[in-house]
């Protein structure tokens, strides 16, 4: 179910009235779509197919996807819960593998739900539901402190190149790379940002973009192999960018083309930076080589949104949505409790154990 | 005037019965579409919208335009003609300033006139007819020659990237970069291309792809902003690519992303090496710095060959469809006198002094 009536702030995913309400990103920039989402099977759908996508919001997306899978669950008794909630949040993290967020609101909710297994399961539906809805605010939170973290380290009249999205379309309300921007904006800081199109699912061009003019931010848009000459160029000052899973010696898996852009910084000597909730740090990961890399559809390089082909058919394509950016290229991650900088295992761990 | 008749051979462009023929690139790999061309201006606006492109086919392409902007010309005298010839060569160098091989045909054919400006007007229009059918049969032997040369670089099961279209369809019959891999291929090396689709106008996955599959070659196609994780995966030895203008240092000019790929390849120590006849030499310019760099339409970055938007109207975009190389990153470049090593001024004097 879905309509297009226009809401008067643009929120990635809300509840209204028990039932989802979230952005279809995949038919922006053309139309600002919201889909009404019932069920887990269409939630499900809706987060494989990324019509709901960014780290920080899979957190809240799957949160909300398990109150979707357990509320008409029949089971009286807390074991027979369990074992549905169990098997409703393997399936809803089966839909995408690389973003630790989506796996990180998935066992906020499994503990929330062990943590009253004394109570009434109707009880503890209301619970989890409650659980998703602070996820989200917390969520906007988090990205603020991200955000007036960031903006300390952008200087008036920075050239910000970023790719993919990490702004309010990757969270509940105001993003990470492009927080950090926002605030700089409010700031007075008189910034221009360069957008990697970010093929093949041109998140950059279709939302960053999108949003960084919703929210008057100058933004010129390139294709992903013209970065490196506008570094060359001296048109770029700094990158920032978001994160799908940060290991912990502080290597990060984000969008494909991101490892491309470290290696450009880097070469360039221009700061490299990434931002990122603490919910998006895997401790249990040693380093980024241990990272899961989902490979998607090869239709997805094969054509532009399955519809015009701009290749042979049958050739054969490799389609990694995420690659490696080793923590000795990463200037600094910024976090909501501070900047880690250098990004390494232990400023990484300072950082967490902060109060 | 076009015909989709299956012709037996691809021929990138050739007269019959007075009338140039050309593949419409614009239309691959969907249809192989041949445009039969009798007049200047249909030509030009081939050359401008790329429906023939690449470095060498453009001597060649240029040679040809002369000849359709000329031979309707009613001078008598040496004179007239000359001025009406210099007109006609003004008009198509403006089409497209990047490759300096389209400036190299106008030239050759400019001096084929004033050679023998003593002949009467009508002999010199066949003498520019038969010039231009030369540039067109030596380009084939070039690209022999130059194949021959860089196959030695290439070692069994090499795994080869590329950019953009450095093959048949960008010259007449063989190409620079892709003809070294189909000598190889000759050779009994296995190896396995992957071509970089090449954003915004697709050469890559258009052309590229639909050639080396024509020719058995295998081929992956993957979007520019994986090359950087493939190399640190291991998984390309070598990248060549061709080049729209080379200048008296070695630096060159080639299709945008390039230039990313040879910071990529220093990176990853890969050796990366660029195939070019000598035709793509200017020596007037002493570094990459002074290779004029054409801006294109903004549209082919917003839309799908101008068809399906992919970013909100409006937005601001940078377009242009070359960079520039420093020779310090290239490991050689492959001529059809030698193979250059390292790419640098005397080496080059040197290669181009050979008999």
């Amino acid at each position: 179910m879905a309509y297009t009536g226009r809401l008067r702030k643009v929120k990635t995913i809300s509840w209204q009235n028990n039932k989802l309400i979230i952005i279809d990103q995949t038919r922006l920039p053309g139309q600002l779509r919201y889909l009404c989402i019932d069920n887990l099977k269409t939630m499900f759908m809706a987060i494989k197919e990324m019509k709901i996508r960014g780290a920080p919001a899979l957190a809240a997306a799957g949160a909300c996807a398990v109150v979707l899978g357990i509320r008409k669950s029949k089971a009286k008794k807390y074991l027979d819960f369990k074992k549905e909630l169990d098997k409703v949040v393997a399936h809803i993290g089966s839909s995408r593998p690389t973003a630790v967020n989506l796996f990180w609101g998935l066992e906020r909710m499994v503990k929330q739900a062990q943590y009253n297994s004394n109570k009434p399961v109707k009880k503890i539906k209301e619970i989890l539901l409650k659980e998703s809805k602070a996820i989200i605010q917390e969520d906007s939170l988090i990205c603020r402190k991200i955000a007036r973290e960031g903006a300390r380290l952008i200087k008036k009249g920075d050239n910000i190149l970023t790719i993919c999205n990490a702004g309010i379309l990757a969270t509940i309300d105001y993003g990470t790379a492009l927080g950090v921007i926002y605030e700089s904006k409010k700031q007075g800081k008189n910034i221009r940002v360069f957008a990697c199109e970010t093929r093949p699912l041109l998140q950059g061009a279709r939302l960053t973009t999108w949003e960084l003019k919703k929210m008057r931010v100058k933004v010129t848009l390139i294709c992903d192999n013209m970065a490196a000459s506008l570094m060359e160029n001296k048109k770029i000052d700094k990158v920032i960018t978001g994160a799908d899973r940060v290991a912990a010696n502080g290597d990060v898996a984000n969008k494909i083309g991101t490892y491309n852009m470290a290696v450009l910084a880097k070469f360039h000597n221009i700061p490299f930076y990434v931002a990122a909730p603490l919910s998006s740090f895997d401790f249990k990961l040693k380093t980024g080589k241990d990272i899961p890399i989902e490979q998607r559809d090869k239709k997805e390089v094969l054509s532009l949104f399955f519809k015009q082909p701009i290749a042979p058919k049958n050739v054969n394509v490799i389609n990694p949505a995420f690659d490696i950016t080793p923590h000795n290229l990463i200037t600094a991650i910024i976090t909501e409790k501070g900047i880690v900088r250098p990004a390494d295992k232990a400023n990484i761990k300072r950082i967490v154990n902060l109060k």
